[in-house]
């Protein structure tokens, strides 16, 4: 079927791609129209403005948004004027389930339909094609199946799960879901993302401990600002964690799509230096805890996996010079300005 | 090759029949005769004490203890006197990496070999394959690379990482790895095993925020003890959870094995009301937040994930008491039984 | 000078009566009658309704409002129409700050001005002062100060803080504090109150490990699903914790009030048997954990606080059951209904 | 009662003071004869050598070591041999239970007493007396009631707990307290310093959030990588720290001794650039968190303190990095330098 896809970004145009591999139609769009270009090239038909990527679409039209969170609001200002009665709207990226809530009441009042679609899959989507989690209205998920359908990894990419019996009509199998109404789709990529950030710290923390395993290696100072290690004799090991990784990913429980990244990272940085450590989080992971407190829900890992994040970028400093000067008032204490043994390892 | 296997439990006769099934030859002992009968209905030559097994094997010897950590040692102190220099000792359980460095220089001082071995596969192992964390003697593992070989799920198990070069000549492609020294086997297995702890709360937490994304449709109580949902209309979701994991095992970021079990729990038993979640720790968890401790690295989410567990079995009961008599005596607060709203979900 | 005060619970009453003794004029009501006739046998006036409580106080009007968080809105709802141009509405509960500045603009549209109390001490307050921390309009703020003097403890709580000069003119060292503009008052004390939640934390978990200093006393099984004690030597102390938290009270860094109190439970109920520990929360160690994941503070101490009282109304229950259903997919781990050891503690 | 006091650094020295001014005579010894040559200034007997020491003091002896942790084992094997059959020594500084219990049966063999004691108070102990807890032989610890006498702060140092008896006989009033056997004032000092780390952290923490609280002030940047704050009318507080903690000094749930401290550091250092914010830890943190991993007691709020500071020295970083290898392999995200908002406040 048809689709209007507006925002060809790093996600944006290769959705388009494996949706024109698949046999949909597309007609691409985005403020960049080199962006534009580059998708005609491939024989993609593109449009050169919001009223031209409307006058392209067949009614009832179905427009997919594909920008960043914080511009889909101004985006849907200036095309929901162009659009007419049961046209649905279509935002992929990464929005605030609260902000589908509200937009939905808002398209709603005009007979537009609002459909929200978390997308997991990453830059290997365009091959292995996309995890979509989705929220609407069941009528209108249901006429955009195709669409879903060619953009999904199908039931191939995985084996079939024991127990679920093929008749059960579901499309989980396939790998997009009707999650439930409005917001039901971000709401459960939001979580996703959630678990997302906790099974990295697991693998990241795991992994630093790993990398210490030579830590009685290192003499340690022994003095009163320091804890010496009582026992260097078991921590001698030299690990290599390329090795290490890529051992995990057979037949170990821990084995993921997430291992396999980490192995091909290591293969050729075994040090991981092409990397400082500071780590960003894009807004799902925040919303994730939030939602566990107004649900009463404890999350102390997923939580803690996002305040390493804000560590790593050094928005513990305030809190611990606070520590530093406590400990200087009680007891003395002077600030170290570096701790042998931990150093060479970074 | 030729290898005695002691300890015929769910574990151990597995992997004797996957090491016959792989062309070695298994000599199977157990101090319960009727699990040393199974296998030897099966095919597989058994012994009916220490002493016939050892008799039964040539030297130099092969013994692969597969019995719980706790007995490791009282089955060493058997079978050490029986065996001759050359002889080499393979610990499969769940050892403390600890106990390994002492044993290997016990074993060390009888000119005994002592190898250990950290097997990570569980019940799917036999048909998967073991994937094997090992450390000891470079020339001694070397030796007993046909029993890993055997054991190990083989390259085929996980596509190639991108950028390994196949002449590398490593055997973790293979899912077994030389690790280090001894003990590296058990320390990388116990540091998986940390690793499966945080990815396994990612998602137990995960699910629980998905369940309880319905809690605005029951009412919670206005008093000064209760934090009221604010805004009720924003948790109206039905989720299944059944569904939910098996989309994301198609092309999504957190796909992993673990998730496949999940789902696969899931689409019998929706609520989980086979389990009444009390959470055993067999010990790996722990020593890994101690080994980091003891390396100075940071372990917020292992360590999370792994108190949790604790919190599950009511050990967190007594300091509980304690926050309720601080909040009686400070605000006249009074314990309440129970709140509506979270009953329902459990 | 005179007050018109709302909401005759634990709270309201004892700050009317330190009022009355401080030399100010209350007029108390409350919704039941029988609340305001208790305090006109103590010889303070009462109002019969909002409309005779209006009627009784001077303009410009000054009523504070001391009810569950809950009711504000509808109390507002009532008052409001009642009141003129210059009057002010003191909330001295425990709002949200958003509320707060909610209501401030809507008062504020009327010329009623509005001002935020966040007020700390609890059932102690009546006789060793109340902590008052006050968002506000300042000259507003200046208008109530002998309202908020006689409800401070006053300079003499405390020893004076080295370095301040007597000079500064803050209130502060009386135990009041205009915070800033609305809202301010209401969020420093939901910062409070979130802090409050992990020092108390603080204290709980270092009983509970206190409290099983014993372990070693007690057997521990030895089977794959039980982590066993390796060295019971180094836990045979049966220690006396109404003891050990008095010896803390005098000279020791983590002498507090809270610590107090603890000491003081502790003496007439030594296993805090009076309590089950099903620990409510009410409100602000949620929305302190919500404000510092907006601004991007780490709050790894505050969350886990706060989650552990989650886990403490069984809100991980079925996060624990995901858990144990992992376990027995991948292991064949089946869980345990009790474990020897831990229970007799509690 | 007289006593030697072995190790004249900061604490040793003014513990001298203190007990000589408390009517107790002391035989001061250091290794560095400077430190020695200050007390004796102020008219405290000193040593020239442990030989001397040992001679100077009757019989029974009884020898205080205050030297750092690491250097108690060196001590001791010079110092013991030069003890008889009935003579006491007694380790007041942090030494780790473990070695205590060790040192115990080691000095028992030679019929000498071990007397442990974890000293609490800091660099104000001189004014303030130490709180002292206490593990060792009952008729022992008895009989150097004493000494502790003159180091505790006396009962006056804090009100009266309610409902103890004065008939109690408890020495805890007092501010010292015989915990139990041979290493149980070095186990209830590590835990009290795991309480310390807890209660710091919130502190630290929640100081943290009300230091952002004007981060709606700041624009942060919309792009992929950052979350937008939301509601930036929110966050518009210009709060000062100083007088928040000053006026939480008195009448608030949270004053203790550690909130004295941090409103005087910041009374002249409000933005705390006297640190760095590069915090030590010196062991106790994590020895209480490894105790409570062994009794299996969860302690998510006390370990999170610890690693937090683990965090502050960079510990995290390989972690770090590992996160962002991850994010570049799934998303393509691009680790960012640095983020405007958050850079100003430090």
């Amino acid at each position: 079927m048809q689709l209007g896809m507006i925002g060809l970004g790093r996600m944006g145009a290769d959705m388009v791609r494996r949706l024109t591999k698949g046999g949909q139609q597309c007609i691409a769009y985005d403020v960049q129209s080199a962006a534009v270009d580059r998708l005609k090239q491939e024989g993609v038909a593109g449009a050169a403005s919001l009223q031209d990527l409307v006058a392209q679409l067949e009614k009832p039209r179905a427009v997919w948004l594909m920008v960043p969170a914080a511009v889909v609001d101004a985006t849907l200002e200036k095309l929901v004027p162009l659009l007419e009665p049961g046209d649905v709207v279509i935002d992929g990226g990464n929005s605030y389930y609260h902000d589908d809530i509200r937009r939905a009441n808002e398209l709603g009042a005009r007979q537009l339909h609002y459909v929200d679609v978390g997308t997991s899959g990453g830059v290997a989507g365009r091959e292995r094609g996309y995890c979509l989690m989705i929220g609407g209205e069941p009528e209108v998920v249901k006429r955009l199946e195709p669409i879903f359908a060619a953009l999904a990894p199908g039931a191939a990419a995985a084996p079939p799960t024991p127990g679920r019996t093929a008749t059960s009509g579901s499309t989980a199998d396939q790998g997009f879901l009707h999650c439930g109404p409005q917001g039901a789709g971000h709401f459960v990529k939001m979580v996703h993302n959630g678990i997302e950030y906790g099974i990295m710290a697991a693998y990241a923390e795991g992994l630093n401990i790993l990398r210490h395993a030579d830590a009685g290696k290192h003499a340690r100072e022994a003095d009163a600002e320091t804890s010496p290690l009582r026992r260097p004799e078991l921590y001698q090991y030299d690990l290599n964690l390329a090795e290490v990784t890529e051992v995990w990913r057979r037949g170990s429980v821990i084995g993921s799509w997430l291992l396999d990244l980490i192995a091909g990272s290591l293969v050729s940085d075994a040090d991981l230096q092409n990397y400082t450590g500071r780590v960003s989080d894009s807004g799902e992971g925040r919303w994730t805890v939030a939602a566990a407190i107004d649900e009463g829900v404890p999350t102390p890992v997923l939580s803690a996996a996002l305040f390493a994040r804000f560590s790593s970028r050094g928005e513990a400093d305030f809190a611990n010079r606070v520590l530093s000067a406590m400990r200087h008032d009680f007891g003395g204490h002077v600030e170290k300005t570096a701790e042998p043994g931990s150093a060479p390892k970074g």
